[in-house]
């Protein structure tokens, strides 16, 4: 068996493993991201990881490094990212002593490239991961769309609520600022969007109008991105989707009510779920493999 | 000299010519749409129309007839229309007794394509015209992108005010609601955009408000464009684009100031104007003229 060493660096979590050409993930394991220790804790912290899975495993040693990173990335550096604060790192300060190729992608569009690989698929569809932050991958006639600049599938960033709630990006009333899994927990002061789920369900009220709040954003964007590239479908992964009907089943109400005038297209969750970033990770390694 | 004859069918004015192969617009006409007098009127009247152009001069006649309306519209039908309430209309109703080939095209997609042959044209482009109505031509990688079901370019109807002004689609809070030429004659009780663009010049405080809400609109309009598909420029046409630095100036720094981090796209008035639409017919009959 061959793999590439693969890890998707979160906001909030490392997720690591090997995986093979046709996508399986062995050895998956999650570390936290030291975000809070700044930049060269989460570098150092991705590298330690890198290292432990590049060891050799019965004399088998992966043949590259793919780690998908947010923010503004081109393979050989992380150029930006508002999350770590991070500026022009270069692919090796995350493998230092590794004597691998390492290939650096975009977190979601990885993640998107991994929908289109292994996923259900569509040629003319949105992928919007919903975790920490929210951004999308903008699949138009069966490929990603990366526009002009490469700056395409910034739907977190909509102003769903002109002069709404603040956004980390200093704009005001993002959809972000609503609906991604930072938000929701930080309006109902709990950890994590996992526990706001479980609140709503218990029919806390308090959880229930901030949920309600952020599926009504997420219909107002959903709207817009409708209305704009008529998509066949729109499939939501990340963290936040694993809420199942939780979120699918109001979102697909309010955003045919946000459609007068013409059919909502099909809303459904991911099949790969949260494993779409880390199997993005290892396309990017298999990319970057000797022979490949 | 060959032409064909080409009409531009909208919600205020019919604009009609016969246009060569190089897009030069001869015998340029202009008659008011009867859009009171009902869908048959309006038919009736482009029928009248394309029967005027097709009359031999110097004893040439049209080589096929070109027409760009409203609505959803497939080449030999006029499948529905809001703004005329005519349902699947034939081609040939618009041209009886007139033995020339006839071909139909959605009037905002004609007036992109012929942005894209004659104008100044750019990979990754939005091209939105702003008449009596609002919406967008969607110019990806070079070519006009219709989405799944031909329903793209709907920017007219982003829900840039969520529960904000009724619009004539239903909803509440669409762009054109706001920005259209429509809109701010309406809100101003002025006849047209031209007036309401001299009342502003001359300082009237209503028009000026009104104004001020429709700028606004489309600044966040054209940021959620931006964010989503990263274009290289955008570029308005239509009536409305006449108010040239009126528009384009304020738009220019609202647009910046809804996009923090990151630098908005060139945003300039269409040299091709109001004749867009009637190129664009022109094309379309070029593309059913025999040989063609």
């Amino acid at each position: 068996m061959t793999y590439v060493a693969a890890i998707d660096v979160g906001g909030t979590t490392m997720k690591g493993g090997l995986v093979t050409r046709d996508g399986t993930i062995h050895h998956a394991e999650r570390r936290p991201t030291p975000r809070a220790g700044g930049p060269e804790e989460v570098v150092g912290a991705v590298a330690a990881f890198v290292a432990d899975l590049a060891r050799p495993r019965d004399g088998v040693r992966p043949l590259a490094v793919g780690l998908a990173v947010p923010g503004l990335v081109t393979p050989t550096h992380a150029v930006f990212s508002a999350a770590f604060g991070w500026r022009d790192v270069p692919a090796h300060a995350f493998a230092p002593g590794v004597r691998l190729p390492v290939a650096l992608g975009h977190d979601v569009r990885a993640a998107g490239e991994a929908e289109l690989a292994y996923g259900e698929g569509g040629r003319d569809v949105l992928y919007l991961p919903i975790g920490t932050g929210i951004a999308g991958a903008v699949v138009l006639s069966g490929a990603l769309y990366g526009g002009a600049g490469g700056w395409a599938g910034q739907v977190g960033h909509i102003p769903v609520r002109p002069d709404g709630a603040a956004c980390g990006c200093g704009q005001r009333g993002c959809l972000a600022a609503y609906a991604s899994g930072g938000a929701v927990a930080a309006r109902c002061g709990l950890p994590g969007a996992e526990e706001v789920v479980r609140a709503v369900l218990a029919g806390d009220a308090r959880a229930v109008a901030v949920w309600d709040e952020a599926v009504e954003a997420l219909a107002l964007a959903l709207a817009t991105y409708t209305l704009v590239l008529d998509p066949a479908a729109i499939v939501i992964g990340g963290g936040v989707s694993q809420a199942g009907d939780t979120l699918l089943v109001p979102l697909r109400a309010r955003l045919s009510a946000r459609l007068g005038f013409r059919q909502a297209p099909e809303v459904r969750a991911s099949s790969l779920g949260a494993r779409a970033g880390l199997m993005g990770a290892g396309l990017l390694g298999w990319r970057a493999a000797p022979g490949a």
